[in-house]
């Protein structure tokens, strides 16, 4: 493997990868045991482009990737490209539509950033930003959980949220936190316009720093009498909320 | 342990369950690694109950729950109580007000059921219809990946669902299934009145068979190149934007 690479595991991680043609690929690995058609599929695209494919036995895959589900299928990458958030603010400033951010707070656990990402895109948020220090990273893990959605994804790095916020706000934009005691029911928000939704952590939710920073704290009803909705399912109906509203 | 008997594990599992107190609690095992303010919240229930609890080693949780996120607590209890499916015909002809119905299709992955059963209580579904062959079953292990909420669901076993659904149909309810290739949108739907809303499984969806018996498919609109949603997120999507349209 090459020096300071990333490795891809799992079909729609390698395939959506190649589709978005954003990462150099360094080598793929396929099992001896892995299925024809999806072979064939990464094959055709690898081939037209040149990149080197290797087949190996089953513990290959295992040992490279902890037993992660790796489907018999790894590349060897370079790292997903992220950029700085401050580059938002000037990519908002030539905006030809209203933009839709999706700001994620302190999500600890990989497969929920996964599945909040694969949902973004779905739900046609422009712009993703992910704090640096309090969440988890764009890893391999996080591609892999998204069904390779993260491949295409716009993702942005910050440093400093309540910074980010004020520049989002003097720009134009609104700012909704998700929040379970948020004054404001989301069926009865406005998520037309230029937004960011925040979404916050599988345990303290948004911190207050950031709280302090939204113009809007939304909270999804709940008919029953017990603990709140996943992260990800709560990220997931708020985002297509938006994309109802919006459309 | 009792035979023939079930055992809950982690602080939500089991506290759900005995505030829910439809299981018959034989005993309750904490760990001597537990924190305080969580054991306590159990010991009191367990304490006005009668309920026997013992302490035990780290290490007796880890080989009764096959190394699962246990939380150093463990109850051993009588199974979840579930009814059979075609009693829901008869309870929902004395309905008072419109009745909202969920039912999995093949739902294989005991996590996806967990989360889809959560989100259910919390969206006001009535009843929870399972498959008994062909989804996974309302174990301990999705009590604990529902947090608890599966401990209050009305859950009902189905032996053959299209049976069911013409059943439900006669009784005047509308039957929708979530389907990629649903000529509806979700956001054109009526999801009004007496329904019941079918999530298919991961791979394959609905089957021909039961999609033959929906009156409306409905299709989850996706902005991005992207595969589909996660089943656990769609569902959510789907239950709320109901609860939205209900309220």
């Amino acid at each position: 493997m090459k020096e300071k690479s990333d490795i891809l595991f799992g079909f729609h991680s390698v395939y959506e990868a190649l589709k978005a043609d954003r990462r150099t690929f360094y080598k793929i690995f396929i099992s001896q045991k892995r299925s024809f058609k999806r072979s064939e599929q990464i094959k055709a695209i690898a081939g037209k482009r040149g990149i080197k494919i290797e087949t190996a036995a089953p513990e290959f895959f295992d040992k490279m990737t902890s037993f992660a589900n790796h489907q018999g299928i790894l590349a060897n990458t370079s790292f997903f490209p992220v950029k700085n958030a401050s580059e938002v603010t000037t990519i908002i400033q030539k905006r030809q539509k209203p933009c839709f951010i999706l700001i994620m707070e302190s999500i600890e656990d990989p497969h929920n950033l996964g599945a909040l990402i694969r949902t973004a895109l779905c739900a046609g948020v422009d712009y993703i930003l992910i704090p640096k220090d309090r969440c988890a990273t764009p890893s391999s893990t996080v591609s892999r959980s998204s069904a390779g959605a993260m491949e295409h994804a716009n993702i942005f790095m910050i440093t400093n949220t309540a910074s980010i916020l004020r520049s989002l706000k003097q720009n134009g934009v609104w700012i909704s936190g998700l929040d379970a005691r948020g004054d404001t029911s989301l069926f009865d928000s406005d998520l037309t316009g230029d937004i960011a939704l925040i979404i916050g952590g599988e345990h303290k939710g948004i911190r207050p720093g950031v709280k302090k920073e939204c113009d809007f704290l939304l909270s999804i009803p709940n008919q029953g009498n017990i603990n709140s909705l996943n992260a990800s399912v709560a990220g997931g109906i708020a985002m297509y909320e938006a994309l109802r509203q919006r459309n």
